[in-house]
């Protein structure tokens, strides 16, 4: 067989980068600084050959991955250290491929994904630190946790999150399951927690921009509840910045065999 | 009494700042970015006359500090906030005074220290976390910390350090107290604490190079004690990497009294 009807293999990647050197997740423009266009970039250079890589997720500009997953077809022959190594010599600073595993040629990381996790991390404080700018979301709001943690239970289940979908999200349906709300922390620092089935665009900002309105006592948790039920953006508190927001993992079903993500000890 | 001959008064600020975004605290040349020369520029500012500052410690180019302490004189009558919020909307991002207060005029930010607090965060996996650049050392090593805890324990009391002395240290002498050394951590990420009376030109790095060593099953517990027990510098690993290194703290007798500094939750 000539190389050039190589059949194709599909592999996915498990990748981690910093999303205040990126606009974004999405290729644009030539020349934007993209996440998928320097991992195209580097891929392509190790493949020898064009790659197109699909996302999980698409995180936007200052939103962060300590996980995202993502899938490419290549009829290039390489061990998974080349797509490790070798891609990472070919990647800017703020990104890294920290896994690569052939997978089953249906398998497709976006829509294959049945679960996805999100951290926010927060601080509060008078001065911002200067050691978390870009890192994590700021308010000089003292905050109840008490109070967020009752808030944060209204999330939970299936529900129909217009209140916190951004007008120009393109989802088919503002109805998404949440499995699991977290929010804990110390008075300086705290973590959201977010399992759910999907998320709504700026979904995650737009729930920690309330949250912070309840915790600092703007909003009671009962509020909360009733803004979910509202199902209207218009009354809601606005987006919070991006800063804190970790995509920090992508389920799959068992039988593609994905190596599950873990949240790294120092997020 | 004239302007000009308004009496000074000395005040002490805490601030944090990125190590990796300035060549170093201690000012130098004209336009090299430096803490000293931006915080210099800040508060000349505020008080509308030329302001040099005075640190507890000069920590090197790449060395975080989450709270570092200066004294300066001035004539300028402002209240504290004026030192915080009005000199940090002239400060560069990467530094902020977290507290300014009034002190004694025999208050001074180096000599009065009687203890410093350097804290080094460690990553240790195959591939380097794009996420924490700048802001943890790293290793692809996996580390022993059992056998790093050991080690540790040697430091403390009073030694002659001159086995993690730089050769361009300027310290009187070599022998200094460690109060307090802990190690801690998970396996993908480590803590080490560092409580000692001053510390020798990048001491803590070296220290950090040859616990590095011990973790990865190079050099015995045992072997990093003699290493001290030697004086020399010739046989010690290399200075590890600046990344990871953070003052967290300077300590004054209680007479001046100086706001005791707190190590942040997310270090």
């Amino acid at each position: 067989m000539s190389p050039h009807h190589a059949p194709k293999q599909r592999w996915a990647l498990t990748l981690a980068y910093d999303g205040s050197r990126f606009y974004g997740f999405q290729k644009q423009a030539d020349g934007i600084a993209t996440v998928q266009a320097a991992l195209e970039h580097a891929l392509s250079r190790i493949a020898q050959e064009p790659i197109t890589v699909t996302a999980a997720g698409r995180t936007d500009t200052g939103v962060h991955a300590s996980a995202q997953v993502v899938h490419f077809d290549t009829a290039a022959e390489r061990v998974p250290q080349a797509w490790i190594r070798g891609v990472n010599a070919h990647l800017p600073q703020g990104i890294a491929v920290l896994h690569a595993q052939t997978v089953a040629p249906e398998f497709h990381a976006r829509f294959d994904a049945s679960g996805r996790h999100y951290r926010y991390l927060l601080q509060s404080a008078p001065v911002r630190s200067p050691l978390l700018i870009g890192k994590a979301g700021w308010t000089h709001y003292p905050l109840d946790l008490a109070a967020m943690q009752q808030a944060v239970q209204h999330l939970v289940g299936e529900h129909d999150f217009s209140s916190f979908r951004a007008a120009q999200c393109q989802a088919k349906s503002p109805v998404k399951t949440i499995y699991h709300a977290h929010i804990d922390g110390t008075p300086e620092c705290y973590k959201l927690d977010l399992h759910g089935n999907a998320f709504l665009h700026h979904m995650v900002r737009n729930i920690m921009g309330a949250l912070v309105y309840v915790g600092s006592g703007r909003m009671s948790p009962q509020a909360f509840a009733g803004l979910i039920a509202e199902r209207s953006r218009l009354k809601a508190p606005p987006t919070f910045m991006p800063d804190g927001l970790y995509l920090t993992g992508v389920d799959y079903p068992p039988h593609f065999g994905i190596t599950p993500p873990q949240i790294p000890a120092w997020l």
